[in-house]
């Protein structure tokens, strides 16, 4: 169902297009989206700023279940499985009907998230985790992914915030998320791109509008 | 990964054995686990009863997003992987080690639902489903699954409490659903049985017994 991960994204038959933010939690995503979403914005164009897990009501409330603390033992596939449902509701309710209407897209977070934390990090079975992809987001692919790539102390020290069920596993962990972004990352540069993300907000600002300008 | 549809489960190593109550909504799958479970009880055996979706702590906040009357539109197929996820769970955390310890285990639903409710009657695509139930369960099937087949009047008149949001759905629904169920259910009769749910609870007890005790 999906096209292979060093095919090339099909050029869309609308101008819609579809960009996605990766990256360690603390790395800036949601702060480099919403500056991304303005320059956007400026275009004149329609954008949709959305996040993984979550964007729409079943989605966040599959968020909230996911991200719990108190939830207890959750096997890796379970894990998958539920981000899985969240990215299809997303999909299906926000993704594919801005792209067919020729918006922007702004995610932060895809599978590749998955890949990374409940794969390479978490236990998963890789290709479990690549066939509910498949299934959630039936083969869409951004037209530009960007990683914000950040050495995990400077990730740690930007939390300003309890951590949740997932930022709660510690430097290994982390340390195996990161590996496993950079791998998926660096298979497929045309499409996917890693910036750093060191530096103040502007300068990285700039280098993520450098990597997916052309994409536009 | 999971056997095809007709074969017959193999017959476990340990002296566990795994058996489903299926059928629509009030034809009294609760009612009938209950007694089938102290029958089992009286054999000195352990049993595990469980449900789905639910059954585990992950499992039963599914279930709860699941059935919410108010969680608005959700595609098919976000429906399909979170109770796929709920079962993935109940697999890991409670079927997989009881069978392994020697229990015998008595579960209400199991993918058969997921291919009647959300497959041949809510749209989601048949190889969706059949796929992230391989997911799952990981090809885990049950050693004797009983259908308690029930016509639609009779299973409306039973349900004495207030519909959740699958139960909801009206009549055409539930009889694209029954047709499900008993297509599954016909197409591999040596493991899957069908058993009438009219009569009174003794009287299809004595049925249930009938139809799984030599898979004992």
């Amino acid at each position: 169902m999906a096209s292979s991960p060093a095919a090339p994204a099909p050029r869309r038959a609308s101008a819609g297009r579809f960009f996605v933010l990766e990256g360690l939690d603390g790395c800036g995503k949601s702060t480099q989206a919403r500056r991304l979403v303005e320059r956007l914005r400026a275009l004149g164009r329609e954008v949709v700023h959305t996040r993984e897990p979550g964007g729409t009501p079943a989605g966040e409330r599959i968020r909230a279940v996911l991200l719990d603390p108190a939830l207890g033992e959750v096997d890796p596939l379970t894990e998958v499985l539920l981000y899985q449902a969240a990215r299809r509701q997303l999909v299906a309710q926000v993704i594919a009907p801005a792209l067919a209407r020729g918006a922007l897209v702004v995610c932060e977070r895809w599978h590749y998230a998955t890949q990374a934390y409940q794969g390479a990090a978490g236990g998963a079975a890789g290709e479990a985790v690549r066939a509910s992809s498949d299934l959630a987001t039936g083969g869409l692919e951004p037209d530009r992914a960007v990683l914000l790539d950040l050495p995990d102390a400077a990730a740690q020290a930007r939390m300003d915030r309890p951590r949740d069920r997932i930022e709660a596993r510690g430097a290994d962990y982390r340390a195996r998320v990161a590996a496993g972004f950079r791998a998926i990352f660096e298979a497929d540069p045309g499409r996917l791109r890693i910036v750093s993300a060191l530096g103040t907000p502007e300068a990285v600002e700039a280098r993520v509008w450098e990597a997916l300008r052309d994409a536009l």
